[in-house]
């Protein structure tokens, strides 16, 4: 029998290890019996499911047999410890699948059942990113009850299931009602966001007093995980709205092959790599003594559902498309240069162009942790491509990252002809669980 | 430079080779010239990009280095050919991701322009099955010019891409009206279906004067491609609805795991093998003189949204879910029986149970080749999952397979407390385009 989950495994998360490399998760769960993967419990183990892994660094994770010995053979689909100092999601290798939950406390719900709900999404969250199933799984436990786990991801590996929390502006005042208490611990930077030029923002996909961000290698897994923890909330918390998205546009691995976005051009060249622990201390986390306690280590997310003008996009020329971006399509070169990678030069580029605007020498050094997906949500009423660009970027404060940027951006920028954005929603994601038998949101409750 | 359309390319697909073995599909296009993958032309072709292709076979699939000589390394994300005797895409090993599309001719068409995006559409799905871009590219041409292709699948490896084309009822008569000349040529077999219990159709999500069903091992592939045929057909044709699928629920592979759908149970064990010549023969291909000549070589293919109650579900006893099915869920073994392609007994499953209903032995042999995927849109204005099961039947003839059979489960299934069927579309897929400068639909319209 199989555990995939042991203390010898590679770390695959810079934001999972303590600073001399030791990971911070731990092999045993507190009833101290080591956990079954899904795919042990089925008896399958030794079968591999290839999942867009490979080139980003997981399939590096070891295995060990049943005598402790390590396997020879990597595991593609391998697992994110959960535990550490930050929450896993943000600096973790972008995985292929997301699905994004935003939830809104139920009127009726207390603080207290807020508080449980929280503590069986963290026992659920470690089960699920661990491979393994909720509760007593979806096959056993007592037959005249609903199994524990709703069973679509038995036999799947953790496929770098990651599960990330946020809390919204309206968790710590709504309509001007503090219902649970959270008032006085609301950090500043925790805005309602202003209204941009150009926003067309339906409240239905906007907002929310939670969020869960489920990203895996396998969508599968990632739409379980949510299904999941909506089913463990269900009476006091429902989905307020959900996005489900693919082809990750902004890789945190330099190294890796730069993705396209829908409009075809290789989107995140510069972003923040998640491996670079002094760019992610001084962009992403949120520092000591910036905000409230609870959110040291921790990071704001906002995240903005952006539509593509598909059928206008791609009856454009080429050199206006060019122009626009500030890029060669095919390549990804900066104007006046050969490839990708090479250091751009501003002034080649257009006034308007995206990439000049939006450049971290156009913003004093600015930078933002992007990790967006590309998303088709069918078509529209009238037979276009309802798709485009779920935006989700982490940073330290908001305040002075996403909004000058995209006041910038929702200004000038030459995109803007092409698209809208039309969700919006901003979160405090805290600090990650340390170990187990915390929870998520303990140092904000507690 | 690397191309990986190859004749020494071992074939991927039992009905793309000829009788004997060797396969009919070519390496060289018309012009006679080898023609680039996408991956070639921007320069990065050594790197594999892995995405779900293990464990069905594609990986076997050869490449040759630059002097003709086969590579030593395996290729994932593969292609599978897209001449032959019968449509890829229907008994292919099933691919991870889905993207299908409904059009309707637009009223101003004429015969002629349809004819012309037949065409078009042929060359645009040959080179997009092959890992090329359509016409000159998205990154080359005229700068003036909006590009052929969109791009966004530039540096993307085939991904064992199929597309399939089907022709529906009211391609050949619409509101009495015969728009296009073809009512003569309309298959019996291709009947508007009648209405089943239970069904609560959305004509928004139904019908359709043709459809392309997309499957490829990564989304961003599939959606590129129905993007770029929609984009072809501007004018001509129009997305009358589309569906995004993941997870496959009905493997046509029998030695490789078999996939789960939503409710958490294995679907699709006693699937028609794609690789059962035999059986594919009776009850997948039409056969010479069973229908219009046109169709010889093809099949028919039923397509159902159904809609499940997730939440509902999910609050079910696991003896109830496993009485509703007739196997256990974590083995999937039939009832009274410990394997899961254990022979069933249907005598030990309930009256009503789903294996019992659907199973040849209660139908007279009756098989359909399901190639359904599990589908998540979201959650509806209630917050609950929008998400179920997007069935799709490959047969012979519908009126004595899927017709016959729903009519049974629509009466008695146990599931029917748990599902709806929202949508509905029926298509004459015909035979495959043989070899290059053919086209789809020439022998209907030629």
């Amino acid at each position: 029998m199989l555990s995939r989950r042991t203390s010898a495994a590679a770390p695959l998360d810079a934001e999972n290890s303590q600073p001399d490399g030791t990971p911070t998760s731990t092999a045993v769960e507190p009833g101290g019996q080591a956990p079954l993967s899904r795919r042990a419990v089925i008896g399958w183990a030794g079968a591999g499911v290839a999942i867009g892994a490979a080139g980003v660094g997981s399939v590096a994770a070891a295995t060990m047999d049943g005598k402790g010995a390590p396997a020879s053979a990597p595991v593609v689909g391998a697992e994110v410890p959960f535990y550490g100092e930050h929450q896993s999601g943000i600096a973790t290798p972008v995985q292929d699948r997301l699905h994004f939950a935003a939830f809104d406390v139920s009127a009726t719900a207390t603080r207290e059942s807020l508080v449980r709900v929280l503590k069986e999404w963290t026992k659920a969250a470690a089960a699920m990113t661990g491979g393994r199933e909720v509760g007593s799984g979806a096959a056993s436990g007592l037959p005249q009850a609903p199994p524990d786990d709703t069973g679509e991801a038995l036999g799947l590996p953790a496929s770098r299931l990651t599960l990330t929390i946020g809390f919204g502006p309206s968790l710590f005042e709504k309509d001007g009602v503090d219902r649970f208490g959270l008032r006085a611990r609301r950090p500043e930077a925790l805005i309602d966001l202003p209204k941009f030029p150009h926003d067309n923002l339906d409240p239905a996909r906007s907002g929310g007093d939670l969020c869960v961000q489920a990203c895996a290698d396998d969508p599968q897994v990632a739409v379980h995980a949510i299904r999941n923890l909506a089913r463990i909330g269900m009476g006091v918390v429902n989905v307020r709205w959900s996005q489900l998205g693919f082809g990750k546009t902004s890789s945190t691995t330099p190294e890796a092959q730069t993705p396209r976005n829908l409009m075809g051009f290789k989107d995140g060249t510069h972003n923040i790599a998640g491996t670079d622990a002094a760019a992610l201390a001084d962009h992403v986390w949120a520092g000591p003594g910036e905000g409230p306690e609870w959110m040291t280590g921790g990071s704001y997310l906002v995240a903005r559902r952006i539509r593509m003008h598909i059928e206008t996009w791609d009856r454009t020329p080429l050199k206006e498309q060019e122009d626009i971006f500030g890029r060669s399509k095919g390549e990804g070169a900066p104007f006046g240069k050969l490839r990708e990678r090479d250091a751009p030069d501003l002034k080649a580029m257009p006034e308007d162009s995206h990439v000049r605007l939006a450049h971290p020498d156009s913003n004093d050094g600015l930078m933002i942790l992007r990790r967006g997906f590309s998303f088709t949500d069918g078509t529209d009423g009238l037979g276009r491509l309802e798709a485009g660009l779920f935006f989700l970027a982490y940073q330290r404060d908001t305040r002075k990252a996403f909004v000058p940027l995209q006041q910038r951006l929702a200004g000038s920028d030459a995109l803007n002809e092409y698209i809208q954005h039309v969700g919006s929603a901003h979160f405090a994601c805290p600090a990650g669980v340390r170990k187990p038998g915390e929870w998520w949101g303990q140092a904000l409750f507690g």
